[in-house]
């Protein structure tokens, strides 16, 4: 009965169109909030600032239907201004959006203000919780192309099929810094490199807001997890981060800096500690320095229950209502409650003790108010299926793929032994050889990913892509191993396929996850798996290993038996596809790491390393032998080709600047090769002396070109004097007299900074 | 010819007597240091401040004896005020120490002003650059007896036999705080807890300094290394720390806090950074909190060339002279050059600059000259040997021995299977099981221990101690495993050895080290060894796994097929009897772990872990199961016993305080088993609620008891206000209101505080 109301009012809303594509002025907008806002009681306030998870409204009898009475009070009983998540099972369709959406905006119209809800979504590589929707590599992946235009045009398709989805916002990007590699969410942020991460965060931005998020193509972006949650000590989900203020801005800080500077409109914040601190409890870090320091003007929401984690998780308050106060008062203005309503009942009652100012309230629900009207969510909540005729399109799918190609990344590539040859007889084999679900990773199709081969059943596993390209009658295969368990039966199979191929493609990897379910003890990859490389490599035949993985697991156990290695991250629905184009040489690999894959479960150290943590020989102690402890099995940065390109004539106009020159360098780049590719020219700073010691190399720029056989490349870069800063000790940005070397490629220019 | 003249020298010294046993009042040795600094000019005082290492002067053919004309020019032309390290080849006898220091003094004699040259050294566990010397076990098996008065006495007999070799200063206690295992120097640690460290810390700056540095039986003691050292993120030695001055504030501050007012004459800086500062560049570590704050009067040394390192690793300046300035200026009082004189030439070239002012070298000399008359270095430099008559003698080997005994820590002990029967056969196996150098580590009669088989030649090893117990003929060994090499034959025959025996005594551990020799990057125990004890756990009989190692080296691929685990540490040389009398039951074992002994190479949690490290069952998500992270193989304060104790009636006489009263706690312990044993009662004090998040637990009191079978003790602890604070963001010591639990072994009390 409920579901057949539903669908009636859908349809209701089929036709309707968006009013304008025309962005409003801040000061009409500002306007309409202030005028608003005046009409509100406390407890509408209040519910403005209540964000609810969108299943606590389903009819329990009928998963994924509303219960028309628990919507009603959520919205009509306790104001509440947000809903977020997936209805269960999971993925609706568009069709199962539209309706839902529906069903909220007809009861949202019956309210006094009629506010529109404001729907939000972990919609993070695609529309990643639609049926049907063009799903792109996960972050890691879209770091590795080094192409913020590729990266920028997946954003913008994203957020057509997610505003086709009827949903306005997406909890993305995600802009942690990760300090450990071990790291759950690894995958999900640009690497370890800063620079990288801004400029790749600016891309989605500007791709999800299109400069007017009111256009029915856009939406809004959210930044995530401000601040530190990238960087806990163990590598654990949600554990203790220890982050100074000065390398908090030094690093982790820039990359937020540019995302708002691009027009982000809202946050997520941390749910970790940093320093002992939790984050949801810091004026510091949300009031000072978020919002009064950096100018933010739009949402900051929380994490999943993050103000009641203050209480019973992180104990830094005795009672939830106390979290609630000191959250807000930090200067929260959404709380992702989100299974039930004391957030509201407690904030209210304590605005009417005044223990909250109406103030704080009144600056929070202007926030949202104003995302709301810029959102056009007073004319359009529910999409009009039949402007959205390129969700998940071919063109669409074409992106991609072109976004998993440009990804993929070639480590190693002994004897050339890659591209193959369709005459070759290939066993593939490994954990991860026939699966979406390690393609996607988590936050696909619902939060741990795991019914990918449900909803991704028509896409190409790896297995399935050399399949259709070679003929299913051509390609041996057996899984060879399970991602945890072992099975010398497996093992012994892929053994015996094995001398029968003459190469062998070992598919390798994790499981799908995110968050605490994704937490590890050990980063080697799986004994399991370990197992099953070390058996096939003793039969002699060139083993091509393939990385199908969210984060580094260590594979320096055997990764001298191995003649090619490529980085596949989480590629998505077309990964399957591109990555076995590149294996056939129909695409030329042109992605680079965006971390250090290191060698040692011990050794984590980031490339942008100190000169303590890589001594030079003359450094070394002459009195005892020991090994550099700095030595990566794959560096930043790193990423074959099937051509060559040479590097020449590295210049720079001026070889002393004074503290207001910009230098420009130019460098010239050849296709050496017979194939054309892609290259991305990375450029590195060093300053060589510094009050804070000095990084051995930092990237300060980089380009992605593409060069014909024989063809040459001139390449320009324009550094300014931001680019020769630091924070020191007194948090200020600075930079002091000397010299600086540029390193392109092996090429090198000193600088003097007079 | 040259030795011939030391001999003489030599002689004429060995009748003399300590002038005093009474300490000079703080005035009179400050009225000799003004009446002394005045005569002195800017050469002599730069001089003071310049140590060199003993090799420098050494005769290039006549390894350990001085080139005349090179001490010469070190003392008269550069006006050195002291020397450090052993000469060639290390570990001479105190005859020839004797020699040593009496040359040094000659030519100090023939200097304007006759001021002695202060000799430091590395004795750490016992006068152990001395041959013959009693050696105690190093520092994190001290911290393992949880006996403060036995650690003092220890530290006693230390001091005496340091005198005896004429050296007056050591660089000991270490009050690094370890927060990655992995570190090669934990062993030189008290372990992770800082509250066990700073009582340790207490009980070694008193047994050294014995109250009266000027004593003939006293030392100077070395607090090291000032400060944050012990902290790296990676775990290599002298890589960067980070560390927030609110976290070195609640904890490794706290440890010099105590030793400094139990008076330790002298701190050694950190050759490490803290956020990005060199410790050695920091005014505000040195000269603010040391030297202001803490009000800390001693002599400041830096580590071993971290002046120039400034230069050279750290890279914060462009030159050698800049360091020497940067240095000074942060507030070091002597520098460890220590291979040449640009420090000195740099140093007065700075002053007549005016780019150092004269009283920063004032306020150095003084603390130098200080240090110098407090102990009575004017009146005796060289020890009378005729004094020293306890010097390695039976009455400080038994010290050592007990010290080693309450050391050794009984981790596991499935279905009693020990102590061991002296009628079943054993087999002894394992890389260290026959080895001094095993028991020793570093810094044993030179820096790496190489050495320790040769110089300690009569104490017993392992297998040495179990011949000497039961007969050679009545012990099976072959060691089976070499520490790093792979040996499969060896394996083999331990293995064949293994069937005819009835239990297995199997012995890692890791090979001697200290400093960057000692870096490692997987801290699994080596493979090997791994590869020894599964092959023994085949053969089906029960093995006792003997850990002979400086730091938690993962034994989780074998420890569940290991029937009982017993950790040695680095015991020294009296450790091999001393386990071997625990293993045979005439010893009953009472050390705890003073870390947490991980399971995972990525699950490196210390036990006062945050709340967010341990979810409790009813905080975890229920979408999806996973595993807790926080599951150390060994939690701290882990240690069994061959008796049992049973805590009861855990009282406190308040359960509400006001903030200025204390809070007595009493239990009851009763030896319930059949042997006396000794019980160390450990208090840990968990603050509920606050506003840095609240630790777990932390250990706040302990206590070393012995019972009898069936006696009973009750043990009283005083908690006082400071135990309830921590350091909050505003860098304050404060407590909060609210609830705090008391925890004895599993008995918990809560009191409030108003």
């Amino acid at each position: 009965m409920k579901n057949t109301k539903f669908l009636v009012i859908a349809f209701l809303f089929c036709g309707a169109t968006w009013s304008q594509e025309v962005k409003k002025t801040r000061a009409e907008i500002d306007a309409k909030v202030s005028e608003l806002l005046s009409k509100m009681t406390l407890e509408e306030k209040v519910g403005q600032m209540t964000q609810i998870t969108v299943t606590v409204f389903e009819d329990a009898k009928r998963p994924g239907y509303f219960d028309a009475a628990k919507l009603k009070q959520g919205i009509q009983e306790y104001h509440i201004g947000s809903i977020l998540n997936v209805p269960n099972p999971g993925a609706p369709t568009l069709q199962r959006w539209q309706e839902t959406m529906t069903a909220i905006t007809n009861e949202a119209n019956k309210s006094r203000l009629k506010i529109p809800i404001l729907y939000g979504i972990d919609a993070i590589h695609g529309a990643s919780y639609t049926a049907g929707a063009t799903l792109f590599p996960q972050q890691i992946g879209l770091a590795a192309t080094f192409n913020t235009d590729l990266v920028q045009r997946g954003a913008e398709i994203s957020a057509y099929e997610t505003r086709a989805s009827s949903i306005p916002w997406v909890f993305s990007p995600d802009l942690d810094f990760p300090r450990n590699p071990a790291w759950s969410r690894m995958w999900e942020s640009f690497g370890e490199d800063a620079y990288l991460s801004s400029k790749m965060a600016v891309a989605l931005v500007n791709g999800f807001e299109r400069n007017n998020v009111g256009s029915k193509y856009s939406v809004a972006s959210c930044m995530k997890h401000y601040i530190g949650y990238g960087s806990t000590t163990t590598g654990k989900d949600r554990t203790p981060s220890i982050i100074p203020e000065r390398i908090l801005r030094q690093y982790d800080l820039t990359i937020y800096e540019a995302a708002i500077k691009a027009g982000a409109k809202s946050v997520m914040v941390s749910s970790g500690e940093i320093n002992g601190t939790p984050v949801h409890s810091s004026k510091h870090l949300i009031t000072d320095i978020l919002k009064n320091e950096l100018g933010f003007e739009g949402v900051v929401v929380t994490d999943w229950k993050d103000i009641i984690y203050l209480n019973t998780r992180h104990k830094v308050v005795e009672t939830k209502r106390d979290a609630v106060r000191i959250a807000v008062m930090a200067g929260i203005d959404m709380s992702m409650v989100p299974e039930e309503f004391t957030f509201y009942t407690d904030l209210v009652d304590l605005v009417k003790k005044g223990e909250v100012p109406m103030s704080r309230i009144d600056d929070a629900v202007s926030r949202i108010l104003r995302m709301k009207f810029e959102l056009n969510l007073f004319q359009n909540t529910v999409a009009n299926l039949k402007e959205y005729p390129k969700f998940g399109s071919a063109e669409h799918i074409e992106e991609a793929y072109k976004t998993a190609a440009e990804s993929i990344t070639l480590l190693k590539n002994n004897n050339a032994v890659l591209p193959l040859n369709k005459n070759e007889k290939i066993l593939v084999t490994g954990a991860t050889a026939n699966s979406m679900k390690n393609l996607n990773g988590g936050w696909s199709y619902n939060w741990q990913g795991e019914n990918a081969d449900t909803y991704a059943a028509e896409k190409l596993t790896i297995l399935e892509a050399f399949q259709a390209k070679l003929g299913k009658e051509n390609v041996l295969y057996t899984a060879g191993a399970d991602i945890e368990k072992e099975d010398d039966a497996e093992i012994q199979k892929a053994v015996e396929l094995a001398k029968s191929a003459s190469k062998i493609v070992l598919c390798l990897g994790e499981k799908n996850y995110t968050e605490t379910p994704g937490d590890i003890s050990n980063i080697f990859m799986s004994k399991s798996q370990i197992k099953l490389a070390l058996a096939l490599a003793k039969v002699n035949k060139p083993i091509i290993l393939v990385l199908n993985e969210g984060r580094p697991r260590l594979i320096s156990d055997f990764e001298d038996k191995m003649s090619a290695v490529v980085q596949c991250y989480l590629p998505g629905n077309e990964g399957g596809r591109a990555l076995v184009d590149i294996l056939y040489g129909e695409v030329n690999p042109s992605g680079r790491l965006p971390y250090n894959y290191p060698k040692y479960p011990n050794s984590l150290e980031k490339y942008n390393r100190k000169y303590t943590e890589s001594l030079a020989d003359e450094e070394q102690n002459n009195d005892a032998k020991y090994e550099k402890s700095y030595s990566p099995q794959f560096e930043f940065g790193s990423g074959l080709s099937y051509t060559t390109f040479t590097y020449s004539n590295l210049k720079i106009d001026k070889t002393e600047i004074n503290n207001t020159e910009e230098v420009n360098v130019s460098v010239e780049v050849t296709n050496t090769g017979k194939r054309a590719g892609k290259e991305a020219v990375l450029l590195y700073l060093s300053d060589n002396f510094a009050s804070i010691t000095p990084e051995v190399k930092a990237l300060k720029r980089f380009e992605k070109i593409s060069l014909e056989p024989n063809e040459t490349k001139t390449v320009k870069f324009t550094l300014n004097q931001k680019d020769l800063q630091f924070v020191n000790e007194d948090l200020k940005w600075i930079s002091e007299k000397g010299t600086f070397t540029i390193q392109i490629s092996n090429l090198k220019k000193d600088f003097l900074l007079k």
